[in-house]
């Protein structure tokens, strides 16, 4: 990848024709605090477990490149993603809202092509207000909210982008690109699992060559040295392995980094897991080599909990992927950033991956639009100062299932959870997960008047969620019609103990 | 409260940057018309019966000062609201629209602060016309529209609020400011009950100190006294009061004036409407004492009809609030504007609180806005000829229920009324309201074109009504969804029969 | 009708006033290209069958005057109406795009005034375009599309119109109207038929006195004459015949032509047909008499298939109107354009009628709104060289009934089509229409992979489709939620068999 300079001169040039005294303005103002604005990288990785990462306490998988940058910045024992589920996750860590408040709350479709469906384009991504304020921008590996041209990265703030617009991917070229011309060769093309389909960088198919994982660690490095050519322009990169989702495809290298493992699951997965921190160390490397790291802040996550069933370890924590327990959307994190995030620090208030726009947004002094409407916070100088950010404030999860609902909030150290018909027959328990991360001491009868209060708050919160927009099969649609979704009266009773 | 006259200066000075020669246009065409420009106030009752004040028959409950004005005035035999209960009748009022057009047919959520929903800012409320067309404006009492920023009156056309944004509240303060304060020690917020909350101006807490009926009546004499300092700019306000709306708490002196009512509930809301009467005397002296009451027209009306289980008396009218028979949405009413309105005059022709918007926006020579849609009309030639305004044209009203709908609709002397599962096994009756106020009589057999007509007429309106935007409660919501309403092909058969 | 010249210059000179420079270069432009600019007049019949016209083949249906435009030109053996009944084929054809995008997959409601709704004003229609761009635009016969103003022709591209607003018309003007007066003086209004309703002009009601086809004859001769008198300016005319639809009323010198059919639904429908096909002759003969015959290019179709109940044929074709087998959405058609149009021609690729917006548009030299989204091509160049305008492309139907769905969907020479519970139990069937248009040999047993291409396309079609904005009747919405509707998991399972 190229740093596309002669587009962005003519966007400047067509600014200074259109608002020329605005423009002005701002370039003055952008090159006073440009010492101040540091580049952006997030690593995102799919479906890791919260044990899965040495930092956070895995006994089987190494990870030492994470493991230092950890070592050198602050972790978050309880930063949470939006959703339990890829799709809602993302799509609520780029707009930095809720997506049941604009229909989100399903994966797009099923169907290969995604049906002409995506995140409304009415919900601004971080990445263009970062882009609009001069960051140099890219996305490099899953995308997953919408394959349509105005859903597509380089139309929703990225410069650039290489990866693949759906849900997964297969790892092996040699394997999906055979099995992909063949389909084709049988006069297939919307039938072809996408899974197997060619990458693309900026809307073109590529022959990607390597394993996938290392073909995006290949394209950050790409990226990064494309930013260092003008460094008076920060970077924001969006870099979202697939490692470890599944297909469950692990370079036999990778996996005999693990001799004491014997499980065959485990060992792919630790496998795929080694191949993100290979990664991470070439990224780092390539940040030193181009005098980047030192202004870069970089931020690390998964998109929800792991899948033992694959594979995963979810630690303490109760649940998996999908769930609304601790499993299934309490992610390992950490933030690095040289001299200006503590160094060796633990972060034990709640967080949100909702947080990560507002916090972004303002580390760039970037104009967010009037009308955006933002459900988390500017963080930093919490995590900077030690101190909750949300003393007193919920953060929610809602996870739809075949007729109910689970349902959860955070305040503080208090969590309420509703599973529906899952667990507990429909009723509000209270846990302190501070102390109690497995989510094993119910409290809820200890502290009545806390339950009813933070229900209450939950249930107002509701009241402005909207129908989805889309299901993942049509089936689930018709299932949300007939069952009359959602049954927030059943949720939301407080009656049925 | 004092008038805003910073604001409003500053507001005109941006006027006159932005558009200089249409502004002074304006202001010329202001001056010139100003004597003709009244001030208008809207007296509101809640749940007040069509039989409760002295002028429209009440033998046991005085109400000397409202009826003083009736009498010096034009009073109503048949006005409706646009609603047989409280929040679409006054979303129907203030926007001067049937909420079933914007998907507000039912009360807002019961939550406390009602979930961040409103009527939709897109609908224009009078006040924001007459406040655009340079009156003063002000709302004091029970808002019920919305809780959110977007939604308060502030930000929907009044210069000045003073009251309490749910539904209803509590009328003595030494009892509620108790509870609410004990269970803010408990922990709680969201869950208290709305009723319990303090006051407030603006947008900030207030410690109201008198029972609130005497609290709003002050209030609205302070607002009168404002508006006098500058009587080059007109009034509108909007005084809304809760009583005689539950909770039924009347002040004993207010009890003692009706020695005669022995029934409990009868009594304590005799009190509850004396303590409204008091009230207006209080008006409307202080509208003479600052010169104003030559100039200002008055309107009275309760925003539904009563509860007889509470104590209220709908008189001949069968029914009561919540039915589309008369005794739920025909309401007491007079116009009180000397030599404008007719003095001691009955209008018996059928009006509608939708005509309000229109009439008043008339009298203010208001601009309103081209795409806004009203359904009623300009009533004032009508009053002041005594001729029917819509000869021939259609009054409706549509309540939902669990599984079906009342319907009902008034044309001249006639109604046409389907009650569904709740009388005459969903099958139209036609009564002659004007002889038969009582609706006793189905004359449906005897005009069957005429029903026919009708009821054609209704459905063809129906058309246009869309889903509600949020229901009262979350079951109801899932009731709704679960049979599949509005099942208007039930409401509109004539094939039953 | 006259050209309302006046009106005309009007606008024209608000747009000089406007925007001056960009208005001389348009009308150079134009002026420059004019020669190129042909009249475009689109003659559609109503649910006439695929085998009623003699050029497709009629043994008893004489049409000469159809038949030599037809020998003249080319004719379509795989012409498809976008929908397999009125309402939304006509708005497919207006708006060149699917109903289902935008919620009018059903007629209009029953009620006799459409209740207030219409196709979405969003929807740009292919004459306001040709308007914009200088056409002269007119609009006589059926609408169907909306009867309140905003839906009006008049305000949606045509200059003139002359018809009915509604689905269908009573067509001897003694017997209708005598019906109508006698109802207006029963006191209906709302409560009337339709079809016994006056015709208008441009918004009047106008007495007709003709047999209506002959009447709607007329009105296309003046507009052909009214146009000729400037012929700088071209025109569009949109002449939509309500024959041969119900009710079945022919005139009795048009059924003698006919003395071998002795059936008498078939001849009184050979009656309504013949009476379209005099009218054809008169409007020919007018383009002639007033030179420009050369210079229009003529499109006929039918908007659905012929209901055979009512005296229709559909030759070898399965099905009628309503389903989407060949029978009820492919229709006959033909291009006339001296020179311009291949004469003597058989077009045997597919095409839809949602091609003739851009086809027009791109004739007209008109520009289409950047954000208007368009579901067809340009089909001229593929009609002159003899190609396929669409290879390896879809033509889709989707027809809903109660509870399930009739999906097809066309590509090249092959057909895949599922009628839900209709037949063959639910599953998709492959037919060759080139070869077997009937429908008889199911091939999707021996082309598997074919049929789930296509069936994975269509269901990524089908994501975008919204939910109805109406329904013909109040039942049909009742019922469609009911059953919640669309079933789509059942209609693209390819698991069933």
């Amino acid at each position: 990848m190229k740093k596309l300079s002669m587009k962005k001169m003519c966007m400047l040039s067509t600014l200074l024709v259109t608002t020329f005294g605005a423009t002005i303005a701002m370039a003055n103002e952008g090159q006073a605090k440009h010492a101040e604005r540091p580049n952006i990288l997030v690593i995102l990785t799919d479906d890791m477990g919260y044990a899965d990462v040495g930092f956070n306490g895995s006994q089987d998988i190494k990870t030492p490149n994470l493991d230092q940058l950890a070592a050198e910045g602050t972790t978050f024992s309880s930063a949470y993603n939006v959703h339990p589920f890829c799709g809602p996750s993302r799509a609520g860590l780029l707009t930095g809202r809720y997506p049941h408040k604009f229909g989100s709350q399903f994966n797009l479709p099923r169907s290969s092509r995604s049906g002409g469906l995506g995140i409304p384009v009415e919900e601004t991504y971080m990445s263009k207000v970062l882009q609009d304020s001069g960051y140099y921008t890219g996305a490099i590996g899953k995308w997953h909210l919408g394959e349509e041209a105005q859903y597509h990265p380089n139309n929703r703030g990225f410069d650039e982008f290489y990866g693949f617009l759906n849900g997964g991917h297969d790892y092996f070229p040699d394997k999906f690109s055979k099995q992909y011309n063949s389909q084709r060769k049988q006069g297939l093309d919307h039938a072809i699992f996408g899974y197997l389909r060619p990458l693309e960088h900026n809307g073109k198919e590529v022959e990607e060559t390597e394993y996938v994982t290392d073909g995006l660690s290949r394209e950050a490095v790409n990226f990064i040295e494309a930013a260092a050519e003008d460094k008076s322009t920060p970077f924001f990169l969006y870099l979202a392995y697939n490692a470890p989702h599944s297909p469950m495809q692990a370079k036999a290298e990778d996996m005999a980094q693990f001799p004491n493992i014997k499980d065959k699951k485990r060992k792919t997965y630790a496998g795929m897991v080694y191949a993100v921190d290979r990664g991470v160390k070439r990224i780092v490397d390539s940040l030193k080599a181009t005098g980047q790291f030192e202004n870069t802040l970089i931020v690390f996550f998964s998109d929800n909990g792991g899948k033992p069933n694959l594979g995963a370890d979810n630690g303490p924590l109760r649940g998996r992927k999908g769930d609304v327990l601790e499993g299934g959307y309490r992610t390992p994190m950490f933030f690095h950033w040289p001299n200006k995030v503590p160094v060796g620090r633990k972060f034990n208030h709640p967080i949100s991956t909702l947080d990560l726009f507002p916090t972004f947004s303002h580390l760039a002094n970037a104009k967010v639009p009037k009308s955006k409407k933002l459900d988390g916070k500017d963080i930093l100088p919490s995590i900077q100062a030690g101190t909750n950010p949300r003393a007193g404030e919920m953060i929610y999860a809602v996870r739809h299932r075949l007729g109910f609902s689970e349902a959860a909030a955070r305040k503080d150290n208090w969590k309420i959870i509703n599973r529906g018909e899952l667990d507990n027959n429909n009723q509000w328990q209270l846990f302190d997960v501070d102390k109690d991360p497995s989510e094993t001491k119910d409290l809820a009868e200890k502290h009545p008047l806390l339950v009813r209060e933070m229900v209450a708050e939950m249930e107002a919160w509701s009241w402005t969620n909207i129908q989805p927009k889309w299901f993942h099969i049509h089936q689930e649609g018709t299932q949300w019609r007939e069952q009359s979704m959602p049954r927030f009266h059943e949720t939301f009773s407080l009656s049925t103990k």
